[in-house]
């Protein structure tokens, strides 16, 4: 192969080191424990998917997708999430089995990066989805189910943002009238561009009124009071609904406890266009993107031919332990270096210390090019060579 | 999306329903825990590399390769096996670390399937690599661990068969002369198709010694007895080494008590080019081709710019499970049915439960279309609904 590719990775494309490796196992289980006690089932989908049936209903623009062709000629992707595959599962599943039903997954998930230094092309996500209960109380649940799980990986300074799909809906269609407009305005607060939206609304041929309206509707964020006024500034069953519907999920978190970590922002959208009620981005200090979300998407399982309603939540494994930081402690591994003539020894004693929970590294000398070197590595090095006695290196 | 595709995934990729997703979770556990106490370090590599890399070194069949090509024009692979990806890895680190390395992985791997209802075109693996170290404890090392984390996940009955592949070169060379020759009875030996080797042999022009010298060597196997067979029939330093080199692995597993797992097959051959050495299969009751393989391959590094001598085995998941049986017990699940009234207390309620490690599916009853049919599917069931006294069922 030449130099050029030797040790390259394809673009957005990840090592990952040992102590990293036992940092995220240590999330993914303590997450794994936490979604199970809660009665949701884990399950598996595999990694490539037709793109005809995953890949249009994924909600990933198409440019981010891998795709390639199998040898019948069909087109396929890597999964770019996870929420519809689970959707597809779901549909053929619920045909025969009662609803709802709650399933979990821990997935790799793909999407094509442009450029090195950037994003992850290849990354972990963890996620639930609830899918054929239509009340508030699911979307209550996976919030609560959220909080739990992020405060059993020892997470604590992070905070929920809620809004409504349908808020923002009725808001834009009834000053804007056109979808071409609102769409433009729902990439500014997509992109969190909340400068650009409002040089966008007054340059826009808006009564004074509607302008003002839509410069009020950008500062509906913050605790559960900022409903009121959301309730004032809309007209219109379906936006009047959705703030009822905030109204009384803001009920439910209280009584889980976990209204804490949950503030409003009825101007959250999100690139996902599947959502069609609450939905929810999760910040933790120190990260400059949201850790995770989630949302109701009462229309995606219908595109698999059963009409089901459905809202569930994911995070990254990586920005969750950027978020929690590496910890210090490094797991312990002793060495036993051995010669021939004391092997049976040393493979006594490394058996011995594996019972106690030790973690051993058993070494024929003869294998080791620079001995000082290579027991460097190690907490504990016991010599078992030649006539030599039990010498103990402390690093 | 068209019907034909609403539920179809592509040839040979699988859904991993609950039941299964768990008790294969308990099988990596189980080896993960072992694994690390033989002090070796689990890492990931990406499910995508270069063609130019790990594809041409990974001695999977092109055509079993799934490629694509990324948005700077280069062609990717999806990882066929973990070997070839680990010595990337291994190469660009052990430029500047001491050996031997000791790495672990638990890793899905592709291999494109020509049609449904055959193999698996997705499958997970779970191997380790040792590498730069040039003894025979080296193979002796991950065959003791691969026996005892086979025990470790209650699997008893199982067969290591052991062979040397510079045996079978250098018997093959001496006695046919041309690799075109010795590639084809190599294929007979790696579809275990000893019938058509024999009518190959009988039709070679070769003097009766030879057939017969040919003929001999396809029963070279069973206990270590075989060894000194394999020994007179073989002439030349590199064959002689080989079974010196297998007689002195047979003391080594003794020492590690695990030689009633293992009996010898001189004429095992892989379809991975890149052994050089010492390799091995595994064999289950129950499971008709091998759950696991490996052996020694000392000139891989090499393509990675950095010589280094190494060995290793990997085992598939869904072979494992095939081998021990999935268990008949079940998770229980209870069940908090409330109304909203209740609604707190059920929250309480469930907390409580799941604190004491229940696992607890709380549902609102407003969310269930058909309650009898979906209480059915638990343990327990609490009602917390309005003036009910609680009432258990029992399945």
């Amino acid at each position: 192969m030449s130099k050029l590719f030797m040790f390259e990775k394809p673009v957005g494309m990840r090592d990952t080191l040992p102590h990293i490796y036992e940092e995220k196992r240590k999330i993914k289980q303590s997450m794994y424990k936490e979604i199970k006690s809660w009665g949701y089932q884990f399950i598996e989908t595999p990694t490539l998917e037709y793109y005809e049936t995953v890949g249009t209903a994924s909600a990933i623009l198409d440019q981010q997708l891998f795709k390639l062709l199998d040898q019948q000629g069909h087109t396929l992707v890597l999964r770019p999430e996870m929420t519809a595959p689970i959707a597809r599962f779901a549909a053929a599943k619920l045909l025969k089995e009662q609803v709802p039903l709650r399933l979990a997954y821990r997935a790799n998930v793909y999407r094509a990066q442009q450029r090195e230094g950037g994003r992850a092309a290849e990354f972990e996500q963890l996620g639930i989805e609830n899918i054929g209960d239509d009340t508030v109380s699911a979307d209550a649940e996976i919030i609560a189910l959220m909080v739990s799980s992020l405060r059993e990986i020892g997470l604590e300074n992070f905070q929920i943002s809620i809004g409504h799909i349908q808020y923002v809906g009725e808001l834009f269609n009834q000053i804007l009238g056109t979808e071409d407009r609102a769409s433009t305005l729902r990439r500014y607060l997509y992109e969190k561009n909340y400068v650009g939206f409002k040089e966008h609304v007054k340059q826009l041929p808006l009564s004074s009124i509607d302008q003002q309206r839509l410069l009020t509707f950008l500062n509906l964020n913050g605790s559960e009071k900022c409903l009121d006024q959301a309730y004032k500034l809309i007209e219109g069953e379906e936006g009047l609904q959705a703030v009822r519907e905030l109204k009384q999920l803001w009920g439910l978190l209280q009584e889980y406890g976990v209204d804490q970590y949950v503030k409003f922002d009825l101007s959250l959208v999100s690139h996902m266009s599947y959502y069609t009620g609450i939905l929810f981005e999760v910040y933790a200090d120190k990260v400059g993107y949201p850790i995770g979300n989630g949302g109701r998407y009462n229309d995606l399982l219908q595109k698999f031919g059963y009409p089901a309603s459905a809202t569930g939540f994911g995070v990254r494994v990586d920005y969750l332990l950027e978020a929690i930081g590496t910890s210090e402690s490094t797991e312990e591994t002793q060495c036993i270096l051995f010669s021939k003539d004391r092997r049976k020894e040393a493979i006594l004693q490394a058996k011995k210390l594996r019972k106690n929970g030790e973690s051993v590294v058993l070494q024929d000398i003869v294998g080791v090019g620079d001995v000082d070197s290579f027991t460097s590595t190690f907490d504990q090095v016991h010599f078992y060579v030649g006539s030599t006695v039990n010498a103990e290196v402390k690093r």
